[in-house]
C-alpha cells in the first residue's frame, strides 16, 4: 500500500515574493500557523474570533455587525457577497475592467440575475458618468458592484461619488477589495460600501485561504428578506453568521483553525503599525520602485491618478522576453513577479509590494537582480 | 486608528483533542504549515501538488485522474460533489440517519433537484432493501448519496452491496466519507464510489480547511455533459480541475499554499505508517476505550457489528450532568470531548480517537481524568 517512491520530503525554496500574491508573510504569522490545534468550537477559540471580527472592523473601518471571515480563498468571498444578495430575476450592474469584474458578471448570472455590464478598457477605471447611464437604463437594480484595485491590471477604483449615484437609486454597493485592504485608503461606513469581501494574502500578508468580509445594515435587510433559499449552503450568511456571532455559538462547517490563528496574528501586526502608516509605507516604497523601473525603461499600464501602489502593472523595455527573464528571476534570484493575466498575458509584469514585500530592500533586491540579468 | 486594548496576544491553551474534530496534529505537520509562503503558481509548488494527488489517490485506494483538494473544508467538500453532479430536475437518492445526511438533502435541494430521502433511525444504517425501495420509486436517480461515516452518531455505513444496486440503476453512488478516511477501511475503486470527498482535520490529523475529493470515470462524464453551468463558480470542478492538472496549469482562485503544506506533510506520515496499520491501530485503541467506558458505565449508542472505532458515540451513566462534565475536562483537564448534535445533543457525548489522537495513552489520559472527576 505504500508509493513506490515515498516518502515526498518538501523543502520549499525561500522565495522573495513580489507577485499579486501571495505576498511574504512575517514569521510571527508563519508561527501562529504552527500553534497546536484546539477546537473550532473551544471557549478560547469562540473568544479569539471575537477578537478577530473586532481587528477586521478595525481594519475595514466599520462599525457593521455581520464582519466576519469567509472559510476559503478571496474568490469565495466574492462569492458569498454576491450569493447571498442576488436572486433569480434580480438586476445588477457589474463594472468590468479586468478579470475580477469579470468572474462578477459570471458569478451573478449564476445566481440567475440579470446582469448590466458597464465594460471599461482594462488598465483604466470606470467613470461616474458610466454609471449614470447604467443607472439610466436599469433604474432600480440591486446592486451595483465594481473592484476597488483591479489585480489584473493595477488600476484603482475611486469609489465615493458612485457610491452617491448608488444609493440614491437605492441599491447596494459592492466592493471587491481584495488587493487593496490594509494596502491603500480604505473606508467601508464613510464610502458608504454595503457589501464588501478581500482576501489575506495580499497587504495583510497572511496565507492565503480566509476571505475577510462585512455587510452593512442595508445589505443585512435584503439578506432577511430574500423569498428562496441562498443557493450554496456552505456560503449561505443566514447561517454561517451563527458560529461567528450572537449568545449560542452554533456550528455550522468546522472553522479552519490555524488559519484564523494566522488571521489573528496579522491583524494584530496590522493595527501596531496603524493603518495610515501602513498605507504610507506602500506610497514610499511604490515612488521608489516606481523610480528604478521607469530609470530601467519600463512604463506602467495605468495612468499615474489610478494607480494602485501595490500592484505595479509595468509593460517591459522593448526586446526584452517576459517570461525568459521572470523565469530567471525565479530561478537565479529566487524573486517572483507576476505574468500578465487575459489581455496582458505574456505583455506585462505585475509587481506586488505588498504588506510584509512592501519594503525599500525588496525593491533594491528586485533592481539589483534587474541589473545583472538585462 | 489603533484599539484601545491592542494588542491581542493569543496563547492558547495546549488542549487533547478527543472531540469529533480536529485531532491532535502531529508536530511535522504543524512545523509544515510555518514554512516560509511560496507562489501558488510557483513550479515547485505545482509539483508538490502532484504529490498531493498521488498521495490522496493512494490514501483513497482509486486510479481516478479526477482526484484533488477542494480549498475549504469537508463541507464545501459535499457541496462540490453535489452541485457539480446535480442539475436542477435532476432526482436523486439521499440517505439520512444524522446530521451529514440531512446536509446532504439541504444541498441537493438548493441544487434544484428533487430528493427522495431514504430516513433511517439515527444511530442505525440504511439497509439494502431500503436502496431497493428507493429505487423502485425511483428508478433512474442521478445519484445515490450515502454518509460512510456519521459523525453525528458514529455509525460505519456498510457500502459494498449498496453500491451494486446503486450501479445495476445506472447511477452514480456518492459517498460522504469525513470521518472515515485513514481510520477505517475505505475503498474507492473497489467498492464503486462515483465521488467522495473528506476532510482533513479528522484521521489524517492536519488542520482543518481542506477536503480532498475524487470523481471516477462515470462522475466526469455526468461533469462534462452537463446542460447547465455549476452554479458555484468557486466549486466548478470545470475549471478548478485545470488548476490541479493537465500540462498548463491555469489560475482559478488563489490556492491555500500553507495549509496544502500541512496536508502533503500529513498524507507523507499516513503512507509511511501505512494504510492498513493505521486502520488497525484505530481499531485497537478503539478496543481500549471500549473497555474502560464500560467498565464506568456509559453505553455505546450505536450497535457493535456498525460501530466506528474512531468515532464513539456514548451515553453517559445515569445522574451525570454531561455539560458539566464535559466543561471540568476542558478547563481542569484540557481534554476535549464532543457532545451530541441535533437529536441527541444533551445526551451523548462524541468521543473522538482519530489519527494523532488514537493513542492508549489518550484513553488513559481521558479515563484518568474522568476517574478523578465522576
Amino acid at each position: 500500500m505504500k508509493l513506490a517512491n515515498m516518502p515526498y520530503p518538501f523543502n520549499p525554496p525561500t522565495r522573495v515574493l513580489m507577485g499579486p500574491g501571495p505576498s511574504d508573510a512575517h514569521p510571527r504569522v508563519l508561527n501562529a500557523m504552527a500553534r497546536p490545534l484546539i477546537g473550532h468550537l473551544d471557549p478560547e477559540f469562540i473568544r479569539m474570533m471575537d477578537e478577530v471580527k473586532a481587528m477586521v472592523q478595525q481594519a475595514f473601518i466599520t462599525q457593521n455587525n455581520l464582519t466576519f471571515v469567509v472559510s476559503a480563498p478571496g474568490s469565495a468571498g466574492m462569492e458569498t457577497c454576491l450569493v447571498n444578495l442576488l436572486e433569480p430575476g434580480d438586476e445588477c450592474i457589474i463594472c468590468v475592467n479586468g478579470v475580477f469584474g469579470g468572474r462578477m458578471v459570471d458569478i451573478a448570472e449564476r445566481c440567475g440575475a440579470t446582469v448590466h455590464r458597464v465594460d471599461t478598457e482594462w488598465g483604466r477605471v470606470t467613470e461616474p458618468d458610466q454609471i449614470r447611464k447604467a443607472l439610466d437604463a436599469c433604474p432600480k437594480p440591486k446592486l451595483v458592484a465594481l473592484v476597488h484595485a483591479e489585480t489584473s491590471t493595477g488600476a484603482r477604483q475611486p469609489l465615493e461619488e458612485i457610491s452617491k449615484l448608488v444609493h440614491e437609486a437605492d441599491s447596494l454597493l459592492v466592493v471587491d477589495a481584495v488587493t487593496s485592504f490594509c494596502g491603500v485608503p480604505l473606508k467601508v461606513d464613510e464610502w458608504g460600501i454595503d457589501a464588501i469581501y478581500t482576501g489575506t494574502q495580499k497587504c495583510l500578508s497572511a496565507p492565503p485561504g480566509l476571505s475577510p468580509i462585512s455587510f452593512s445594515e442595508a445589505a443585512v435587510r435584503v439578506l432577511d428578506n430574500r423569498k428562496t433559499k441562498v443557493q450554496s449552503w456552505f456560503l449561505d450568511l443566514t447561517m454561517v453568521k451563527n458560529y461567528w456571532s450572537g449568545a449560542k455559538r452554533a456550528y455550522h462547517h468546522t472553522g479552519p483553525v490555524s488559519s484564523i490563528f494566522a488571521l489573528h496574528e496579522a491583524l494584530n501586526i496590522v493595527l501596531e503599525e496603524g493603518l495610515e502608516a501602513r498605507w504610507a509605507r506602500h506610497q514610499v516604497v511604490h515612488q521608489h520602485l516606481r523610480t528604478e523601473l521607469e530609470k530601467r525603461g519600463f512604463r506602467f499600464l495605468v495612468e499615474e491618478s489610478y494607480r494602485l501602489p501595490n500592484l505595479n502593472s509595468v509593460f517591459l523595455p522593448d526586446g526584452l522576453d517576459e517570461v525568459q527573464l521572470r523565469s530567471q528571476l525565479l530561478n537565479q534570484y529566487n524573486i517572483e513577479v507576476g505574468g500578465g493575466l487575459g489581455a496582458f498575458a505574456g505583455k506585462i509584469w505585475r509587481v506586488g509590494i505588498m504588506g510584509e514585500s512592501a519594503t525599500r530592500n525588496h525593491v533594491n533586491m528586485l533592481v539589483g537582480a534587474l541589473d545583472e540579468l538585462m
